[in-house]
């Protein structure tokens, strides 16, 4: 039998984090003060964060240690298993090779856990008691939830209200891993009653939800804020991903000519291309890098690489970012971890300097790609990933088409199990596409803060 | 770091089921014809079953091939990991040793793709383009649409009433399989029509959707009939978890002194527990095998060792199994999978001659235990997995107010991921404890027929 997966011990878990700012040609631009417009400072960052993960934020140094209480969890599902999709390549009737790397075999289903555990460890570290976060599609409040278990800490997690009412079952999830549940926008803080009192009615989105959880974090001291996208030390410490995929390509005696993830804020996107996006900056191994992000939320391919905040209260400092506007509301398509108006700085700068390539894809094509998918690999991708499904089909069409033998990874963020109305919907033939809404990106990058 | 996870390579898939029939020391009591009440022929299965799977179901050879083809498929998950649950016995506070062997890696979601794509491919071999079936919880469902998917078969899923209306989402997972799922009694067969006419409300039972799903396949030359549990060659198919379960012991350098697993129709306990059976009746080695059954549902503790038919319509032939009566509806506790009046002959067997014991415990219990187990190992459990939770947790305490260190190993068949309305239930006080039918099983239990 030709072999179609590819596992590594649980002794070859990483012992490092790769940082891919060690190998940025320029540096990334700084975070800045939206009082003083100057880069912030670790003091600035304290009320928010343990100082080991503000050090983290800023480190250049290429290796960065995993401490051994956070591999002593992670080996629980870690390494994740790499996959050669032989059925689906036949059903496609593809030459390419199609490999994907499979993180939804973590006990809350995705990617997320592999920086919540971290997160939730140096806080612990420095007595933190509480964790406040935000969750859209509630991947990442499942995976706080659970990292807070573990370590005994409280976690209250702000879910978007649309995603509250929509997806009652991981709420149910994130509650039974112990953690409170609120829907936003809520009472509980100034942003959200600010936001009541405007749209009464809201449904709320991530950027509203971020500015509950930081203002909680903010007044409490033993409560600190965790997100679960985005910042740096959140995409350093998903390179495990991409570390194994390099061993586990050469198990496979392959390369990647293509890499292919779905970017929201960008985590899972970076935690399997940074590794090898390092080898390329090193001049070592060249590769084609494709981030792929839904039609109706454009930030790398329509929206501005400029200065913006990270949320709707303008609570955060200022991050040099490809952003859509801060009061960007995207429409209400089944992929709400990728409903974000931003997109991680440094996978914008990896963009803007040309080391990695973006394109979109509307959402129906994405559950076109994840049905064909369950059908020959059995897995259901989550909304989220059937875009790196998408984007990697349509590379192995290109193949077909010019007759090539080109070797595409993705990464498989993810599992749909909490995801089924959507398939439901598509199913029934009831999946609207959407338009990319032009005149409300406009709008909002109208308002972009004048730097 | 102490080892938690002991993984097999993939070369270590199991090349043989293990066959517990030919290890007794007096042969299980015949099928019988309810017509003649004469032991059945093959000729007499052949309009639903392959003639492999009939030969599988008499054979007492110890072992049995597996198929190249479905070791190709199998090979995907498995083996599947065994886990030591140190972080469980940490927070009991126990100095038992607590492993848990965890199918819910398998794309499905349980241990059931490991019979559904054995009798996929032994249909398709045959020339049957579609296999009809019934499925509670939906995990069964769930697993042969896959499995159909990936051999390009048609399915049809009978799906009981209460099921289908309860949990839309595991039907939505069946559907993106490719599968039809018609909510049971329907309007369909003459069976379901039959029920309808007395009970227009019919919530529906296994019992009830497997007449319907039989009698479509007994009038369909090209369809063939699929059970997910209780008969002989399904358990053989579940015996590549106890077999990997054993080499993985190895690893761990230890023996289980008890084997825990839950039982419904029996087939993920047969899986994980017959090939340690085999061990003990060819006197190698001894360990405790507990089968834990839901309070509610108690064929193998209340039931009567006795010839009943499979279901409701009485379509099937008779069989020697412990039984409630064949027209006892369980009440609608939350482990669909574990709502049958029956248990497999095998397991029946193996009780009725010591060598296994069985107890049972009410769906509170288990759902304390499933949380409890959330919130240390990550995984949130089926409901029907919790009861071996369950199970192995009282065993754990046992040994602490003993004071002995025993090792325990159960199996946890699969995840609970499309059971969040229970866990929303449990977690707000509202799960009923079910008490002990007595009177609708002593009405059903006289309604046996009279062998």
């Amino acid at each position: 039998m030709d072999p179609i997966k590819y596992n590594l011990s649980e002794d070859r878990i990483p012992t490092h984090w790769y940082n891919v700012q060690s190998d940025l040609k320029q540096p990334a631009a700084p975070v800045l003060h939206p009082g003083t417009m100057q880069p912030v400072t670790p003091d600035d960052l304290a009320p928010l964060f343990p100082m080991a993960l503000i050090m983290q934020e800023v480190s250049t140094d290429r290796e960065i240690e995993i401490p051994e209480e956070v591999r002593d969890i992670l080996r629980q599902w870690r390494p994740t298993p790499m996959f050669r999709a032989r059925r689906l390549e036949k059903a496609l009737d593809t030459p390419a090779r199609i490999y994907y790397k499979y993180e939804g075999v973590s006990p809350a289903g995705s990617h997320k856990p592999n920086t919540a555990v971290a997160q939730a460890y140096y806080n612990k570290e420095e007595g933190i008691t509480q964790l406040s976060t935000e969750t859209g599609a509630g991947q990442w409040g499942s995976a706080l939830s659970m990292a807070c278990a573990f370590f005994g800490m409280q976690c209250k997690v702000f879910m978007v209200r649309v995603s509250y009412d929509q997806k009652p079952y991981r709420r149910g999830l994130i509650e039974s891993f112990g953690a409170t549940v609120t829907p936003s926008p809520s009472d509980q803080t100034a942003s959200g009653r600010a936001i009541l009192a405007e749209h009464p009615d809201s449904t709320g989105s991530l950027g509203i939800a971020i500015s509950e959880a930081v203002e909680v974090a903010a007044q409490d001291p033993k409560t600190n804020y965790a997100l679960g996208s985005v910042l740096n030390h959140v995409l350093l410490h998903q390179t495990v991903i991409g570390i194994e995929s390099i061993d586990q390509m050469e198990l496979a005696e392959d390369y990647p000519d293509i890499i292919v993830g779905c970017t929201g804020g960008g985590s899972n996107f970076a935690g399997i291309a940074f590794p090898f996006i390092g080898k390329k900056l090193r001049g070592e191994r060249d590769c084609r890098v494709v981030a792929i992000e839904p039609a109706a939320c454009p930030s790398l391919t329509k929206g501005r690489f400029a200065y913006d905040f990270g949320d709707t209260a303008h609570l955060t400092p200022l991050v040099k970012m490809h952003t859509l506007g801060s009061t960007f509301v995207p429409p209400g398509f089944h992929a709400g971890g990728l409903r974000y108006h931003g997109m991680a700085p440094l996978v914008s700068h990896l963009l803007d300097t040309g080391a990695i390539e973006a394109t979109s894809v509307d959402q129906t094509e994405t559950f076109a790609a994840g049905v064909q998918f369950a059908r020959t690999e059995g897995i259901l991708p989550a909304p989220e990933a059937n875009h790196a499904v998408a984007g990697a089909i349509r590379e192995a069409l290109k193949c077909k088409a010019e007759g090539t033998s080109k070797s595409i990874l993705f990464n498989l963020c993810g599992h749909g199990h909490f995801d089924l109305q959507a398939y439901m919907d598509y199913n029934a033939g009831k999946l609207v596409a959407y338009e990319y809404p032009e005149e409300e990106i406009a709008m909002a990058l109208s308002g972009l803060p004048p730097i």
